[in-house]
């Protein structure tokens, strides 16, 4: 594929670490094993992503001198549970990892959510590196030091912020994604350009087709581009007592939709595309922006064969109390990421549940709103 | 029992919060329900101390106008495992918890930590309120943070660090608490002028009895002192960089005792109070310090009803290969807790399992050390 890999610097204080994207770098651990500190790895990855590329990893580390079991859990976010962490758990007590242990999480965002979560409690945490193996992982999870499990009750309810000592994103990994989960990513990307990069969402719709294509000088840039745009705000907003939460454009609605169709049915990224297109379109009612951006922005998620629209069956009213319980919501107000147009994304609080309804509600009923 | 309420303030940044001491705390809620932010409040306490204690918490907040709903965990160190955690997470669920939700852990450590713990972990970190029970958690497990449960391969190797709003020790609930429990408080106190306040040692000598009785001036003093030693090691080291080690005198050894013995057999307490005289034989042994300040430590460890003796049965090998996974040491070095004498306790390095193996045997071979 392309030539050197390209390095980005995610600067949080004593927490600083590198973000290495490039061709052939799971085996070459002459170049990321400094990140590893102690003799106790353990590399997490999943039934699908271990059989192409652990072993790879595990003998890269022994040119390093280290020995790393390799722990497989069940793959998909249905997996992505406490049940998941505590095998983690067994998993370091039988290396007999001590605090200088490192977790390498090895797969997409949910072996990354589930390791890293494990790693901030190990001891009350121990060093991890992310190995994402999916685009959207790379553009998106794997950046940014937010970890965690899912719960009955939602998404991501018990998880830690805790910052990876390194992130290698090898795009070899992407060869072997299927089609749909490589296209699922592409959300991320076009949700990364929504929020704040207009000029970016202008070269995604030049670029769509070589981007398919898996162009990899045209993947690089992109994915480069969500993780410095990604970087910079967490390290202004570690936390997410502010701006962080424009990352989560799209995401009320797409983690309602995703939990009402079933945690399996939709895709992450398939459904925070959808939740994009009514966020735009809530954002129009409110006569926060014009239609025309809300047209651009779904002509883009069909140039890359994302959804474009809520799956008819979903209602509106039980999508509605899905995102009663969001995290992103305090006790005291529902707080809504929309944007007055592309590149322009913003908070908003106070928002009618009448005019989110409306927003969730099949199309006729977009022409009566703004 | 005594007169207007400490106040003892840890300052940690943004994150400062205040330990409350006094009497008739647990209702007088217009005190302290200023560190509840929101509408979602949770009780979690254990058997023994629900019946004791809960109701009175519950009606106070409802004065306040929130209705807390509580969760009873089973007691004991026993139970402080991820399925309690787990518990707490579904309780949190049902109550619909948001991000300005707020955990009061009502009991003795092992609740503060799983409630700590489950606190920092639902939507990445809300609110808790420590309310101790016992006289070791207020002297010790209430202060700095700590959180977390025992995974079958160690004590706390699953936790975070989590500070808590407020700690509020109420002297009334010692009231209730089990002789020997109460005792085992004394061990954590013990070490805290162990470790640096040789004055405080002096005054524990001459006031064992009144402590004993359960004198609430004396308590009060005692809980203080605790608390602001404890306080000011935390401010000056939060992460356990360097100092905060200090506050494990007496716990590598104590841990692998308690481990050693079966979890429940020996009070956390009772164990520390071993480890703490084992860890003065081996600095003896050492050359680092003299016979008459270990012989000070057993006659106050005695005077206080604590054991001062390794309990014959247990084997110094398999003690030994016990502190080998304790969480205090790195994979590269063996880091233990020793003093200098009576309040100048230091981190060592890099000692001999010979030597410590010797301190682990019984008291003939101590004569040959040094």
């Amino acid at each position: 594929m392309s030539g050197a890999p390209i390095e980005i610097e995610v600067g949080l204080g004593a927490r600083c670490y590198p973000i290495k994207i490039g061709s052939g770098l799971l085996e070459d651990a002459a170049y990321w094993c400094d990140a590893v500190r102690g003799r106790h790895v353990l590399i997490v990855s999943d039934e699908h992503v271990a059989p192409l590329h652990a072993a790879r990893v595990q003998e890269a580390l022994l040119g390093c001198g280290v020995d790393a079991p390799i722990e497989t859990l069940s793959a998909g976010e249905a997996h992505k549970n406490l049940d998941a962490a505590a095998r983690v758990f067994d998993a370091l007590a039988d290396l007999g990892a001590t605090r200088d242990a490192c977790v390498i999480a090895l797969g997409g965002g949910a072996i990354g959510d589930i390791a890293g979560f494990a790693a901030a409690c190990w001891m009350r945490g121990i060093d991890f590196i992310q190995m994402p193996t999916t685009l959207l992982a790379m553009v998106d999870a794997s950046v940014g030091g937010k970890t965690g499990v899912d719960h009955a009750a939602g998404k991501n309810l018990i998880g830690a912020f805790h910052q990876p000592r390194a992130v290698i994103a090898d795009l070899d990994t992407l060869a072997t994604l299927p089609e749909r989960e490589f296209i699922a990513g592409f959300a991320e990307v076009i949700k990364t350009a929504c929020i704040g990069d207009a000029d970016f969402f202008a070269w995604l719709e030049s670029r769509a087709d070589a981007l398919l294509a898996r162009d990899a000088a045209a993947l690089t840039h992109a994915i480069a581009t969500c993780c410095r745009c990604k970087a910079g705000i967490v390290m202004r907003d570690e936390r997410e007592t502010g701006e962080r939460a424009l990352l989560n454009f799209g995401h009320s609605f797409g983690h309602a939709i995703e939990a009402e169709a079933g945690y399996g049915a939709l895709l992450h990224g398939e459904a925070v595309a959808i939740g994009m297109l009514l966020a735009a379109r809530l954002s129009v009612r409110l006569g926060m922006s014009n239609d025309g951006d809300t047209q651009r922005l779904r002509a883009l998620l069909r140039a890359f064969g994302l959804p474009a629209g809520c799956p008819p069956h979903l209602e509106a009213d039980a999508l509605l109390a899905r995102m009663r319980l969001d995290k992103k919501n305090r006790a005291d107000a529902r707080r809504l990421i929309l944007w007055r147009g592309i590149g322009r994304a913003e908070i908003v609080a106070g928002v009618e549940d009448a005019e989110v309804l409306a927003a969730l509600r099949p199309e006729p009923t977009e022409a009566g709103g703004g």
